[in-house]
């Protein structure tokens, strides 16, 4: 595998012992696409927060610039792409955006995939305190990738149709000086359907998501609000998955390679590296949905609190058998076998539309 | 790949931020080789030992405690296989001896490795109350990767002759039930160089090594000491590589198939195992001997106290420059383009030679 590129990335995210999110999601995918990962573990956890219990600590701000520390004196700080994800108070996120700091001001060209991760349907996985921490780091990123309730919490705009979600961007791209965002996994509701253009929109607007990534025309000049647009819809798998975004944010990282092409706009390099993440990702949940097929009835069925909370047991292997197939589908992360890429698509009127 | 077998490995060693010992050593070969493996880290730090200065925390014997406990809550205590390396304190060890004898009593077909990870060239590297937990675990295990200095911690015998290592070799199978031993990385001193049959027998003593692999015919019946004894030599690298016995021993875990072949003796699939995983270490221990031949002059040659004393970033960089070329190497991982194995042989006189 001569393409294999020889980069570092330091991840900094979660450790479950058992299943696939943070960085159990996220470095696998990295290491397989050739990269070598430096993996902070910002928790040690048994297993993610959706089976209703788990074991395990945080590791504190102090652990953290501890071990950041002995890297930098060991000259092992060395990262030419920094990826960060759920890091779970404001406390440990400072240190991390220290780091940030001081690695992006020794190297000013350091790509930087900051994915803010603080909740996702209307509700906080995190504590509050990280909010304005992570808006003081967006500056910093290269590429954010936050969800659909992410963007509203950061830039406390209610997405509720297409000229909120203009704003919304706007402000990051303005305010906050992030060239490049890109949401995946947005509900397709009714208004966003309509301002899709005809190449963007599928036939039906249930079932899909739609993945957006925004770019600015020119990342050194970070002020202009109208950036590029592209878009795309992918059906829909029922039911929740945990880690989705993490390993999307991943594929995303591994796969932005502007300095290969510096002919090309990054808004295209980023639509390329969306395609690629947006394509793997659901293959990999194909997988993954066909596996948790296979449970009994009454542990695949969607959530339902209530028979949960009769016996426990079931949500627990419900979303045992939903765990990312991560390792049986590791030639799609690889790129092998793959027929045909879900490709972005630019959304010209983007900007003009009301 | 329809190949891969999807079974559990739990994994229970050191995580490292940098660089690859340990955890970082052994999950991403298994990982490649199909097997999707829970991972508890019993320490948490910035690099290996090897680098001087670290920093990080050790997972108390409470912390690992309260991770299996939510895991076994959560019904997610389902490894196929156990593989267990560097624990540090005899406290954590004992915790970690209560689940594989738990996990062991619940599946009697549970297959452990235990690799004693203690020290190396007459030092201990961990505290010496891990020594009689071990000595107790030892009856747990399926195959035990102990090195040469392991071996002699472990049995209380001084491996000074071709009897003294028959004596070693009774003890573990006898006095401490072990099935199946594997020394890997034995130095070939002229008195073991001058035992050896011509088959295995290299031309030159120096600058190569020996791996040993002992199975009891019926392990069932763990009573015999003329165990089935298979050995190969390898060329040595020059200096020291980190990581090396926790790829080893991931590899033969991940190689070891009994069940396939119940017509096999154990003895074979153990050297078929090991011939897999002696082929694949070298192989990556080539690369990354390339690749530390790149450094400069003066951070590529063996160690030199003295020289490091005064400029202590010249070991940093000679120990960055020697990280195993895992990610560079994943393809040898995967038995892609292997073009030789380096074979274990049947060394049929073992027992018998004074």
């Amino acid at each position: 595998m001569s393409w294999l590129p020889s980069e570092r990335v330091l991840s900094i995210q979660s450790h479950v012992v058992f299943g696939y999110v943070g960085g159990k999601a996220a470095v696998f995918p990295l290491q397989c696409l050739g990269y070598d990962v430096d993996v902070v573990n910002t928790v040690n956890f048994s297993n993610h927060a959706g089976y209703g219990r788990s074991g395990g600590t945080k590791t504190s701000a102090d652990e953290l610039r501890q071990i950041f520390e002995a890297m930098e004196q060991n000259e092992l700080l060395r990262p030419a792409r920094i990826l960060t994800g759920y890091i779970p108070g404001g406390e440990a996120l400072s240190a991390v955006k220290e780091l940030v700091a001081k690695l992006k001001h020794q190297k000013p060209t350091i790509m930087y995939l900051l994915d803010p991760v603080m909740g996702d349907a209307g509700r906080l996985y995190v504590s509050p305190d990280v909010v304005p921490v992570y808006r003081a780091m967006l500056p910093l990123a290269t590429i954010i990738t936050p969800n659909w309730f992410e963007v509203e919490v950061l830039t406390e705009i209610k997405l509720k149709d297409l000229s909120s979600l203009q704003k919304a961007l706007e402000i990051l791209h303005t305010r906050y000086q992030v060239p490049n965002v890109v949401i995946s996994s947005i509900p397709l509701t009714p208004w966003l359907w309509s301002a899709l253009p005809p190449s963007i929109r599928p036939e039906n607007e249930k079932s899909h998501l739609i993945c957006l990534a925004s770019s600015l025309p020119t990342p050194q000049v970070p002020s202009s609000s109208t950036s590029v647009v592209h878009a795309q819809c992918v059906p829909l798998f029922p039911g929740y998955f945990s880690g989705v975004g993490d390993l999307f944010s991943s594929l995303l990282l591994a796969h932005f390679h502007p300095d290969e092409h510096p002919q090309n706009l990054t808004a295209n390099c980023l639509s390329e590296a969306a395609s690629q993440a947006l394509t793997k990702t659901h293959a990999i949940l194909q997988i993954t949905h066909g596996q948790a097929l296979t449970l009994p009835e009454d542990e695949r069925l969607p959530s339902d609190d209530e028979l949960d909370k009769a016996e426990p047991l079931r949500r627990t292997r419900r979303m045992r058998g939903r765990e990312l197939a991560l390792i049986r589908g590791q030639d799609i992360l690889r790129g092998v076998n793959i027929r045909s890429l879900r490709e972005m698509r630019i959304w010209r009127d983007f900007w003009a539309t009301q």
